[in-house]
Protein backbone atom coordinates (compact mmCIF):
# COMPACT_ATOMS: atom_id res chain seq x y z
CA UNK A 1 0.00 0.00 0.00
CA UNK A 2 1.62 3.51 -0.81
CA UNK A 3 0.35 6.31 1.51
CA UNK A 4 1.19 10.28 0.63
CA UNK A 5 1.22 12.67 3.05
CA UNK A 6 1.11 15.90 2.36
CA UNK A 7 2.06 18.83 4.93
CA UNK A 8 4.78 17.91 7.48
CA UNK A 9 3.89 19.41 10.98
CA UNK A 10 3.46 18.02 13.78
CA UNK A 11 0.33 15.95 13.31
CA UNK A 12 1.91 15.03 9.54
CA UNK A 13 5.27 14.45 11.00
CA UNK A 14 3.29 12.06 13.94
CA UNK A 15 1.56 10.77 11.58
CA UNK A 16 3.92 9.15 8.97
CA UNK A 17 6.02 8.25 12.40
CA UNK A 18 2.38 6.32 12.92
CA UNK A 19 2.37 4.36 9.59
CA UNK A 20 6.03 3.51 9.84
CA UNK A 21 5.40 1.77 13.23
CA UNK A 22 2.30 -0.01 12.25
CA UNK A 23 4.47 -0.86 9.42
CA UNK A 24 1.35 -0.57 6.64
CA UNK A 25 2.67 0.97 4.05
CA UNK A 26 5.29 -0.35 1.31
CA UNK A 27 6.03 3.54 0.44
CA UNK A 28 5.22 6.86 1.91
CA UNK A 29 5.50 9.88 -0.05
CA UNK A 30 6.20 13.06 1.78
CA UNK A 31 5.23 16.66 0.13
CA UNK A 32 5.44 20.33 1.88
CA UNK A 33 5.86 23.77 0.30
CA UNK A 34 9.31 23.46 2.28
CA UNK A 35 11.51 20.42 0.89
CA UNK A 36 13.30 21.03 4.01
CA UNK A 37 10.43 20.32 6.04
CA UNK A 38 9.52 17.16 4.05
CA UNK A 39 13.00 15.76 4.73
CA UNK A 40 12.85 16.19 7.98
CA UNK A 41 10.14 14.33 8.21
CA UNK A 42 10.95 11.62 5.54
CA UNK A 43 14.61 10.97 7.89
CA UNK A 44 14.76 7.96 9.43
CA UNK A 45 11.82 6.41 8.19
CA UNK A 46 13.09 3.62 6.05
CA UNK A 47 9.92 3.99 3.35
CA UNK A 48 9.60 7.46 3.33
CA UNK A 49 10.81 9.67 0.54
CA UNK A 50 10.52 12.92 -0.36
CA UNK A 51 7.68 13.83 -3.19
CA UNK A 52 8.67 17.71 -5.41
CA UNK A 53 4.82 17.53 -6.41
CA UNK A 54 1.30 16.49 -5.31
CA UNK A 55 0.16 15.15 -8.53
CA UNK A 56 2.55 12.43 -8.70
CA UNK A 57 0.88 10.89 -5.57
CA UNK A 58 -2.24 10.37 -7.50
CA UNK A 59 -1.98 6.33 -8.17
CA UNK A 60 -1.73 5.96 -4.43
CA UNK A 61 -4.18 4.56 -2.22
CA UNK A 62 -4.49 6.87 0.63
CA UNK A 63 -3.04 10.51 0.47
CA UNK A 64 -3.11 12.38 4.08
CA UNK A 65 -3.50 16.18 3.74
CA UNK A 66 -1.82 17.90 7.16
CA UNK A 67 -1.34 21.43 5.97
CA UNK A 68 -3.08 24.81 7.86
CA UNK A 69 -6.78 24.65 7.61
CA UNK A 70 -7.08 26.96 4.50
CA UNK A 71 -5.08 25.55 2.20
CA UNK A 72 -6.47 22.03 2.53
CA UNK A 73 -9.25 22.82 0.15
CA UNK A 74 -6.59 24.28 -2.56
CA UNK A 75 -5.06 20.45 -2.16
CA UNK A 76 -7.98 18.55 -2.37
CA UNK A 77 -8.84 19.95 -5.87
CA UNK A 78 -5.73 18.65 -6.96
CA UNK A 79 -5.97 15.58 -6.16
CA UNK A 80 -9.61 15.20 -6.65
CA UNK A 81 -9.02 13.55 -9.97
CA UNK A 82 -7.04 10.90 -8.82
CA UNK A 83 -7.69 7.45 -7.40
CA UNK A 84 -5.79 8.20 -3.87
CA UNK A 85 -8.93 8.30 -0.68
CA UNK A 86 -8.05 12.15 0.57
CA UNK A 87 -8.24 12.25 4.31
CA UNK A 88 -7.24 15.84 6.08
CA UNK A 89 -6.60 16.83 9.34
CA UNK A 90 -8.06 20.14 9.76
CA UNK A 91 -9.69 21.61 13.21
CA UNK A 92 -12.94 23.16 11.26
CA UNK A 93 -14.56 21.39 8.46
CA UNK A 94 -17.21 23.56 7.25
CA UNK A 95 -14.98 26.23 5.95
CA UNK A 96 -12.99 23.82 3.62
CA UNK A 97 -16.57 21.81 2.43
CA UNK A 98 -17.75 25.49 1.88
CA UNK A 99 -14.75 26.01 -0.09
CA UNK A 100 -14.84 22.78 -2.45
CA UNK A 101 -18.55 23.54 -3.10
CA UNK A 102 -17.87 27.07 -4.27
CA UNK A 103 -14.95 25.78 -6.23
CA UNK A 104 -17.45 23.38 -7.97
CA UNK A 105 -18.48 20.72 -5.24
CA UNK A 106 -17.10 18.23 -2.59
CA UNK A 107 -14.70 15.48 -4.23
CA UNK A 108 -16.21 11.80 -4.03
CA UNK A 109 -12.67 11.09 -2.82
CA UNK A 110 -12.82 13.50 -0.14
CA UNK A 111 -13.00 12.30 3.64
CA UNK A 112 -12.90 15.42 6.05
CA UNK A 113 -11.41 14.53 8.97
CA UNK A 114 -9.61 15.57 12.60
CA UNK A 115 -7.23 13.58 14.81
CA UNK A 116 -7.68 15.04 18.58
CA UNK A 117 -4.37 14.43 19.76
CA UNK A 118 -2.50 17.63 19.06
CA UNK A 119 -0.75 19.67 21.44
CA UNK A 120 0.57 22.98 21.55
CA UNK A 121 4.14 21.95 20.88
CA UNK A 122 4.89 23.09 16.94
CA UNK A 123 6.97 21.01 13.94
CA UNK A 124 7.81 17.68 12.81
CA UNK A 125 10.43 18.04 15.29
CA UNK A 126 8.22 17.56 18.08
CA UNK A 127 5.83 14.41 16.19
CA UNK A 128 4.84 11.41 17.94
CA UNK A 129 3.36 8.91 17.10
CA UNK A 130 1.36 8.25 20.08
CA UNK A 131 -0.69 11.78 18.36
CA UNK A 132 -2.63 9.26 15.90
CA UNK A 133 -2.45 6.39 17.78
CA UNK A 134 -4.80 5.53 20.62
CA UNK A 135 -6.40 9.23 19.87
CA UNK A 136 -10.06 9.80 18.34
CA UNK A 137 -9.48 10.30 14.80
CA UNK A 138 -12.92 12.08 14.08
CA UNK A 139 -14.92 11.81 10.34
CA UNK A 140 -17.19 14.02 9.19
CA UNK A 141 -18.50 12.61 5.56
CA UNK A 142 -20.98 14.98 3.75
CA UNK A 143 -23.84 13.51 1.28
CA UNK A 144 -21.56 14.06 -1.83
CA UNK A 145 -18.99 11.64 -0.14
CA UNK A 146 -18.01 8.31 -1.56
CA UNK A 147 -19.07 5.75 1.13
CA UNK A 148 -16.38 3.33 -0.04
CA UNK A 149 -13.84 6.00 0.39
CA UNK A 150 -14.83 6.41 4.01
CA UNK A 151 -14.84 2.65 4.33
CA UNK A 152 -11.23 3.01 3.54
CA UNK A 153 -10.31 6.16 5.19
CA UNK A 154 -11.67 4.56 8.74
CA UNK A 155 -10.01 1.20 7.59
CA UNK A 156 -7.06 3.08 7.26
CA UNK A 157 -6.43 4.87 10.37
CA UNK A 158 -7.69 2.00 12.03
CA UNK A 159 -4.68 0.27 10.92
CA UNK A 160 -2.24 3.17 12.30
CA UNK A 161 -4.08 2.37 15.48
CA UNK A 162 -6.36 6.01 15.99
CA UNK A 163 -9.86 5.68 17.01
CA UNK A 164 -11.93 6.56 14.17
CA UNK A 165 -15.63 7.99 14.91
CA UNK A 166 -18.29 10.05 12.30
CA UNK A 167 -19.51 13.07 13.46
CA UNK A 168 -21.92 15.88 11.57
CA UNK A 169 -19.48 18.47 10.31
CA UNK A 170 -21.94 21.72 11.40
CA UNK A 171 -22.08 19.79 14.86
CA UNK A 172 -18.21 19.48 14.72
CA UNK A 173 -17.37 22.71 14.27
CA UNK A 174 -20.10 24.06 16.79
CA UNK A 175 -18.95 21.77 19.28
CA UNK A 176 -14.93 22.47 19.06
CA UNK A 177 -15.61 26.31 18.64
CA UNK A 178 -16.70 25.82 22.19
CA UNK A 179 -14.17 22.89 23.33
CA UNK A 180 -11.00 23.87 21.58
CA UNK A 181 -10.98 27.08 19.52
CA UNK A 182 -12.42 29.32 22.51
CA UNK A 183 -10.08 28.01 25.03
CA UNK A 184 -7.28 28.55 22.60
CA UNK A 185 -8.45 32.28 21.94
CA UNK A 186 -9.39 33.18 25.10
CA UNK A 187 -5.72 31.98 26.09
CA UNK A 188 -4.13 34.49 23.65
CA UNK A 189 -6.58 37.12 25.19
CA UNK A 190 -5.34 36.51 28.11
CA UNK A 191 -1.99 37.33 27.29
CA UNK A 192 -3.22 40.40 25.20
CA UNK A 193 -4.61 41.82 28.69
CA UNK A 194 -1.17 41.65 29.96
CA UNK A 195 -0.45 44.06 27.57
CA UNK A 196 -2.50 46.71 28.61
CA UNK A 197 -1.47 46.76 32.29
CA UNK A 198 -0.51 49.91 33.72
CA UNK A 199 3.37 49.87 34.26
CA UNK A 200 3.58 49.72 37.58
CA UNK A 201 1.58 46.13 37.27
CA UNK A 202 4.13 44.89 34.19
CA UNK A 203 7.00 45.14 36.95
CA UNK A 204 5.10 42.55 39.19
CA UNK A 205 3.38 39.92 36.54
CA UNK A 206 6.57 37.79 35.77
CA UNK A 207 6.77 36.97 39.50
CA UNK A 208 3.96 36.93 40.80
CA UNK A 209 2.12 35.55 38.14
CA UNK A 210 -0.78 32.54 39.32
CA UNK A 211 -0.98 29.21 38.32
CA UNK A 212 -4.57 30.12 37.42
CA UNK A 213 -3.53 32.71 34.81
CA UNK A 214 -0.60 30.33 33.43
CA UNK A 215 -2.57 27.46 33.04
CA UNK A 216 -5.27 29.21 31.04
CA UNK A 217 -2.93 31.05 28.84
CA UNK A 218 -0.58 28.02 28.03
CA UNK A 219 -2.22 27.49 25.05
CA UNK A 220 -1.10 31.00 23.42
CA UNK A 221 1.71 28.67 23.04
CA UNK A 222 0.53 27.32 19.74
CA UNK A 223 1.26 27.77 16.64
CA UNK A 224 0.12 30.98 15.12
CA UNK A 225 -0.06 30.07 11.22
CA UNK A 226 -2.55 26.88 12.49
CA UNK A 227 -4.50 28.67 14.97
CA UNK A 228 -4.94 31.89 12.18
CA UNK A 229 -6.52 29.83 10.29
CA UNK A 230 -8.54 27.83 12.53
CA UNK A 231 -9.90 31.21 13.77
CA UNK A 232 -10.96 32.55 10.41
CA UNK A 233 -12.18 29.32 9.42
CA UNK A 234 -14.64 28.69 12.61
CA UNK A 235 -14.73 32.64 13.12
CA UNK A 236 -18.82 32.88 13.51
CA UNK A 237 -18.73 29.65 15.44
CA UNK A 238 -16.53 30.55 18.04
CA UNK A 239 -18.00 34.56 17.86
CA UNK A 240 -20.81 32.80 18.94
CA UNK A 241 -19.45 30.52 21.52
CA UNK A 242 -17.39 33.62 23.05
CA UNK A 243 -20.89 36.01 23.01
CA UNK A 244 -22.07 32.45 25.47
CA UNK A 245 -19.67 32.75 27.56
CA UNK A 246 -19.33 36.52 28.25
CA UNK A 247 -22.98 36.13 28.97
CA UNK A 248 -21.93 33.60 31.63
CA UNK A 249 -19.58 35.45 33.15
CA UNK A 250 -21.73 38.68 33.27
CA UNK A 251 -24.79 36.93 34.90
CA UNK A 252 -22.48 35.33 37.10
CA UNK A 253 -20.88 38.66 38.41
CA UNK A 254 -24.54 39.60 38.83
CA UNK A 255 -24.87 37.63 40.95
CA UNK A 256 -22.02 38.49 42.79
CA UNK A 257 -23.30 41.07 45.46
CA UNK A 258 -21.70 41.52 48.61
CA UNK A 259 -24.69 41.08 50.56
CA UNK A 260 -24.64 37.08 50.73
CA UNK A 261 -24.43 36.08 47.15
CA UNK A 262 -25.94 32.89 47.83
CA UNK A 263 -27.17 32.37 44.60
CA UNK A 264 -23.97 32.67 43.27
CA UNK A 265 -22.60 30.09 45.36
CA UNK A 266 -25.41 27.53 44.50
CA UNK A 267 -24.33 28.04 40.92
CA UNK A 268 -20.62 27.54 41.70
CA UNK A 269 -20.94 24.55 43.80
CA UNK A 270 -23.21 23.06 40.48
CA UNK A 271 -20.41 24.17 38.09
CA UNK A 272 -17.92 22.33 40.09
CA UNK A 273 -19.79 19.12 40.26
CA UNK A 274 -20.27 19.30 36.47
CA UNK A 275 -16.47 19.68 36.21
CA UNK A 276 -15.34 16.85 38.53
CA UNK A 277 -18.20 14.94 36.56
CA UNK A 278 -15.67 15.46 33.41
CA UNK A 279 -12.58 14.11 34.83
CA UNK A 280 -11.65 10.28 33.71
CA UNK B 1 5.48 32.85 70.85
CA UNK B 2 1.99 31.54 70.91
CA UNK B 3 0.24 31.95 67.36
CA UNK B 4 -3.61 32.07 66.52
CA UNK B 5 -5.25 31.01 63.57
CA UNK B 6 -9.17 31.60 62.45
CA UNK B 7 -10.15 29.77 59.95
CA UNK B 8 -9.30 26.08 59.24
CA UNK B 9 -9.29 25.39 55.31
CA UNK B 10 -6.65 24.37 52.45
CA UNK B 11 -4.81 27.66 53.76
CA UNK B 12 -5.14 27.36 58.02
CA UNK B 13 -4.09 23.69 57.59
CA UNK B 14 -0.94 24.55 55.70
CA UNK B 15 0.02 27.63 58.15
CA UNK B 16 -0.05 25.30 60.86
CA UNK B 17 2.03 22.80 59.49
CA UNK B 18 4.23 25.11 58.59
CA UNK B 19 4.63 27.02 62.07
CA UNK B 20 5.21 23.22 63.57
CA UNK B 21 7.55 22.21 61.21
CA UNK B 22 9.67 25.33 61.46
CA UNK B 23 9.18 25.28 65.40
CA UNK B 24 8.56 29.00 66.03
CA UNK B 25 5.71 28.63 68.41
CA UNK B 26 5.37 27.11 72.06
CA UNK B 27 1.37 27.24 71.39
CA UNK B 28 -0.88 27.26 68.08
CA UNK B 29 -4.52 27.86 69.05
CA UNK B 30 -6.84 26.93 66.30
CA UNK B 31 -10.77 28.40 65.82
CA UNK B 32 -13.41 27.47 63.50
CA UNK B 33 -16.63 28.32 63.19
CA UNK B 34 -16.54 24.30 63.01
CA UNK B 35 -15.18 23.18 65.97
CA UNK B 36 -14.90 19.54 63.82
CA UNK B 37 -12.44 21.58 60.79
CA UNK B 38 -10.47 22.87 63.65
CA UNK B 39 -9.93 19.78 65.54
CA UNK B 40 -8.43 18.54 61.99
CA UNK B 41 -6.07 20.97 61.89
CA UNK B 42 -5.19 20.55 65.46
CA UNK B 43 -4.75 16.76 65.54
CA UNK B 44 -1.15 15.24 65.09
CA UNK B 45 0.28 18.56 65.67
CA UNK B 46 1.75 18.82 69.31
CA UNK B 47 1.74 22.61 70.17
CA UNK B 48 -1.83 22.85 68.18
CA UNK B 49 -5.08 23.12 70.54
CA UNK B 50 -8.78 24.31 69.49
CA UNK B 51 -10.18 27.18 71.22
CA UNK B 52 -13.89 27.93 71.12
CA UNK B 53 -13.71 31.99 71.12
CA UNK B 54 -11.26 34.00 68.98
CA UNK B 55 -11.05 36.34 72.37
CA UNK B 56 -9.14 34.05 73.85
CA UNK B 57 -6.19 34.63 71.39
CA UNK B 58 -5.93 38.16 72.38
CA UNK B 59 -2.55 37.98 74.51
CA UNK B 60 -1.11 36.21 71.88
CA UNK B 61 1.85 37.66 69.52
CA UNK B 62 0.43 36.51 65.94
CA UNK B 63 -3.11 35.71 64.46
CA UNK B 64 -3.63 34.62 61.42
CA UNK B 65 -6.90 34.80 59.59
CA UNK B 66 -7.87 32.46 56.61
CA UNK B 67 -12.03 32.92 56.70
CA UNK B 68 -13.51 33.41 53.11
CA UNK B 69 -13.03 37.06 52.24
CA UNK B 70 -16.13 38.62 53.06
CA UNK B 71 -15.79 37.14 56.70
CA UNK B 72 -12.28 38.34 57.46
CA UNK B 73 -13.32 41.72 58.50
CA UNK B 74 -15.26 40.77 61.28
CA UNK B 75 -12.61 38.92 63.37
CA UNK B 76 -10.54 41.62 62.37
CA UNK B 77 -13.06 43.83 63.90
CA UNK B 78 -13.38 41.46 67.16
CA UNK B 79 -9.34 41.32 67.46
CA UNK B 80 -9.00 44.69 66.64
CA UNK B 81 -7.96 45.65 70.52
CA UNK B 82 -5.79 43.28 71.24
CA UNK B 83 -2.02 42.88 71.69
CA UNK B 84 -1.75 40.60 68.64
CA UNK B 85 -0.90 41.43 64.93
CA UNK B 86 -3.72 40.03 62.99
CA UNK B 87 -2.62 38.96 59.36
CA UNK B 88 -5.07 37.75 57.05
CA UNK B 89 -5.04 35.42 53.51
CA UNK B 90 -7.89 36.84 51.91
CA UNK B 91 -7.20 36.95 48.05
CA UNK B 92 -9.10 40.47 47.66
CA UNK B 93 -8.39 43.62 49.81
CA UNK B 94 -9.69 46.82 49.11
CA UNK B 95 -13.29 45.30 50.36
CA UNK B 96 -12.16 44.21 53.27
CA UNK B 97 -10.10 47.43 54.12
CA UNK B 98 -13.48 49.37 52.99
CA UNK B 99 -15.52 47.34 55.26
CA UNK B 100 -12.75 48.35 58.38
CA UNK B 101 -13.32 52.03 57.37
CA UNK B 102 -16.96 51.70 57.24
CA UNK B 103 -17.01 50.18 60.69
CA UNK B 104 -14.83 52.52 62.48
CA UNK B 105 -11.59 52.46 61.24
CA UNK B 106 -8.59 50.14 59.83
CA UNK B 107 -7.20 48.65 62.65
CA UNK B 108 -3.09 49.54 63.24
CA UNK B 109 -2.73 46.03 64.37
CA UNK B 110 -3.74 44.61 60.83
CA UNK B 111 -1.66 43.76 57.93
CA UNK B 112 -3.56 42.86 55.07
CA UNK B 113 -2.19 39.63 53.34
CA UNK B 114 -2.43 37.43 50.76
CA UNK B 115 -0.31 33.80 50.56
CA UNK B 116 -0.46 33.36 46.55
CA UNK B 117 0.81 29.06 47.12
CA UNK B 118 -3.04 28.07 47.28
CA UNK B 119 -4.43 25.12 44.58
CA UNK B 120 -7.94 23.93 44.00
CA UNK B 121 -8.34 21.55 46.16
CA UNK B 122 -9.82 22.49 49.12
CA UNK B 123 -10.18 21.52 53.07
CA UNK B 124 -7.52 20.85 55.62
CA UNK B 125 -6.87 17.21 54.39
CA UNK B 126 -5.32 18.37 51.59
CA UNK B 127 -3.17 21.29 53.79
CA UNK B 128 0.65 21.20 52.65
CA UNK B 129 3.20 23.40 54.08
CA UNK B 130 4.62 24.37 50.60
CA UNK B 131 1.88 26.20 50.28
CA UNK B 132 3.32 29.21 52.49
CA UNK B 133 7.06 28.04 52.94
CA UNK B 134 9.12 29.14 49.85
CA UNK B 135 5.53 30.72 48.07
CA UNK B 136 5.48 34.07 48.23
CA UNK B 137 3.01 35.87 50.90
CA UNK B 138 2.16 39.22 49.90
CA UNK B 139 1.56 42.33 52.51
CA UNK B 140 -0.84 45.48 51.43
CA UNK B 141 0.10 47.86 54.28
CA UNK B 142 -1.86 50.98 54.30
CA UNK B 143 -1.22 54.50 56.13
CA UNK B 144 -3.42 53.20 59.15
CA UNK B 145 -1.39 50.34 59.66
CA UNK B 146 1.49 50.26 62.90
CA UNK B 147 4.82 49.88 60.87
CA UNK B 148 5.94 47.55 63.61
CA UNK B 149 2.69 45.36 62.97
CA UNK B 150 4.21 44.97 59.26
CA UNK B 151 7.82 44.27 60.92
CA UNK B 152 6.66 41.68 63.00
CA UNK B 153 3.91 40.27 60.24
CA UNK B 154 7.08 40.06 58.07
CA UNK B 155 9.53 38.63 60.29
CA UNK B 156 7.40 35.86 61.66
CA UNK B 157 5.86 35.09 58.05
CA UNK B 158 9.98 34.66 56.88
CA UNK B 159 10.48 32.70 59.94
CA UNK B 160 7.95 29.96 58.46
CA UNK B 161 9.76 30.14 55.19
CA UNK B 162 6.81 32.56 53.34
CA UNK B 163 8.67 34.87 50.83
CA UNK B 164 7.16 38.25 51.94
CA UNK B 165 6.62 41.13 49.45
CA UNK B 166 5.16 44.57 49.89
CA UNK B 167 1.90 45.48 47.57
CA UNK B 168 -0.62 48.46 47.54
CA UNK B 169 -3.86 47.10 47.95
CA UNK B 170 -5.46 48.54 45.05
CA UNK B 171 -3.07 47.64 42.75
CA UNK B 172 -2.72 44.22 44.26
CA UNK B 173 -6.71 43.91 43.71
CA UNK B 174 -6.34 45.76 40.24
CA UNK B 175 -3.49 42.99 39.47
CA UNK B 176 -5.05 39.64 40.79
CA UNK B 177 -8.56 40.48 39.05
CA UNK B 178 -6.64 39.96 35.89
CA UNK B 179 -4.52 37.32 36.78
CA UNK B 180 -6.54 35.40 39.08
CA UNK B 181 -9.98 36.18 39.58
CA UNK B 182 -10.66 36.19 35.69
CA UNK B 183 -9.46 33.18 34.68
CA UNK B 184 -11.33 31.09 37.77
CA UNK B 185 -14.22 33.11 36.69
CA UNK B 186 -13.54 32.12 32.93
CA UNK B 187 -13.02 28.34 33.44
CA UNK B 188 -16.62 28.67 35.56
CA UNK B 189 -18.22 30.40 32.91
CA UNK B 190 -16.62 27.92 30.04
CA UNK B 191 -18.36 24.11 32.45
CA UNK B 192 -21.34 26.95 32.24
CA UNK B 193 -21.32 26.75 28.45
CA UNK B 194 -21.58 23.29 28.27
CA UNK B 195 -25.14 23.26 29.65
CA UNK B 196 -26.43 25.17 26.93
CA UNK B 197 -25.40 22.82 24.28
CA UNK B 198 -28.11 21.38 22.02
CA UNK B 199 -28.68 18.17 23.58
CA UNK B 200 -27.02 16.21 20.38
CA UNK B 201 -23.48 18.04 21.42
CA UNK B 202 -24.16 17.13 24.73
CA UNK B 203 -23.78 13.80 24.26
CA UNK B 204 -20.14 13.99 22.55
CA UNK B 205 -18.75 16.24 25.48
CA UNK B 206 -17.55 13.91 27.87
CA UNK B 207 -15.46 11.56 24.95
CA UNK B 208 -14.23 13.84 22.79
CA UNK B 209 -13.38 17.13 25.17
CA UNK B 210 -10.28 18.35 24.01
CA UNK B 211 -7.33 19.08 26.61
CA UNK B 212 -7.74 23.00 26.06
CA UNK B 213 -11.50 23.00 27.44
CA UNK B 214 -9.79 20.37 30.02
CA UNK B 215 -7.44 22.53 31.16
CA UNK B 216 -8.88 26.17 31.44
CA UNK B 217 -12.34 24.78 32.90
CA UNK B 218 -9.88 23.15 35.80
CA UNK B 219 -9.89 26.00 38.16
CA UNK B 220 -13.66 25.45 38.43
CA UNK B 221 -13.13 22.58 40.59
CA UNK B 222 -12.27 25.18 43.31
CA UNK B 223 -13.84 26.05 46.90
CA UNK B 224 -17.24 27.91 45.96
CA UNK B 225 -17.39 29.56 49.08
CA UNK B 226 -14.09 31.19 48.92
CA UNK B 227 -14.64 32.11 44.98
CA UNK B 228 -18.25 33.75 45.96
CA UNK B 229 -16.54 35.73 48.48
CA UNK B 230 -13.28 37.00 46.00
CA UNK B 231 -15.83 37.27 43.15
CA UNK B 232 -18.06 39.10 45.41
CA UNK B 233 -15.08 41.26 47.41
CA UNK B 234 -13.20 42.10 43.98
CA UNK B 235 -16.27 42.12 41.14
CA UNK B 236 -15.69 45.69 39.90
CA UNK B 237 -12.14 45.11 38.86
CA UNK B 238 -13.03 41.42 37.72
CA UNK B 239 -16.06 43.34 35.76
CA UNK B 240 -13.68 45.67 34.43
CA UNK B 241 -10.87 42.65 33.68
CA UNK B 242 -13.50 40.99 31.76
CA UNK B 243 -14.53 43.64 29.58
CA UNK B 244 -10.90 44.20 28.42
CA UNK B 245 -10.43 40.95 27.81
CA UNK B 246 -13.86 40.53 25.66
CA UNK B 247 -12.35 43.44 23.63
CA UNK B 248 -9.16 41.58 23.05
CA UNK B 249 -11.22 38.69 21.87
CA UNK B 250 -13.57 40.99 19.62
CA UNK B 251 -10.53 42.43 18.60
CA UNK B 252 -8.63 38.98 17.58
CA UNK B 253 -11.96 37.85 15.50
CA UNK B 254 -12.15 40.77 13.44
CA UNK B 255 -8.74 40.05 12.59
CA UNK B 256 -9.65 36.85 11.33
CA UNK B 257 -10.51 36.92 7.89
CA UNK B 258 -10.51 33.97 5.28
CA UNK B 259 -8.64 36.24 2.88
CA UNK B 260 -4.94 35.98 4.24
CA UNK B 261 -5.65 37.33 8.10
CA UNK B 262 -1.77 38.49 7.81
CA UNK B 263 -2.34 40.70 10.71
CA UNK B 264 -3.75 38.07 13.00
CA UNK B 265 -1.02 36.08 12.56
CA UNK B 266 1.17 38.27 13.13
CA UNK B 267 -0.50 39.08 16.55
CA UNK B 268 -0.60 35.46 17.69
CA UNK B 269 2.75 35.63 16.94
CA UNK B 270 3.63 38.38 19.24
CA UNK B 271 1.53 36.64 21.86
CA UNK B 272 2.58 33.60 21.55
CA UNK B 273 6.76 35.31 22.50
CA UNK B 274 5.05 37.21 25.32
CA UNK B 275 3.79 33.75 26.28
CA UNK B 276 6.59 32.14 26.29
CA UNK B 277 8.65 34.70 28.07
CA UNK B 278 6.48 34.11 31.16
CA UNK B 279 8.02 30.69 31.18
CA UNK B 280 10.29 30.23 34.06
Amino acid sequence: MKVGLVGSGLIGGSIVKAIAEAGVASEIAVYDKSAKHAAAVAEDIAEASVFENVEDMSTFAVILIATPVLSIAEYVDQLASSNAVLIDAGSAKCSILKMLEDNGGVPANYVPGHPLGGHTSTGPGRSDPAIITGSPYLLTPVAQTDPKAVVTARSFLESIGADVRELDPVLHDRFFALASHLPHLLSYALVRSLEELPEDDRDIVRELLPNSFRSLSAFARSDPTMWRDIFSANRDDIQAASERLYSSIEALLADATQVGASKLETELQKLRDLRRELDP
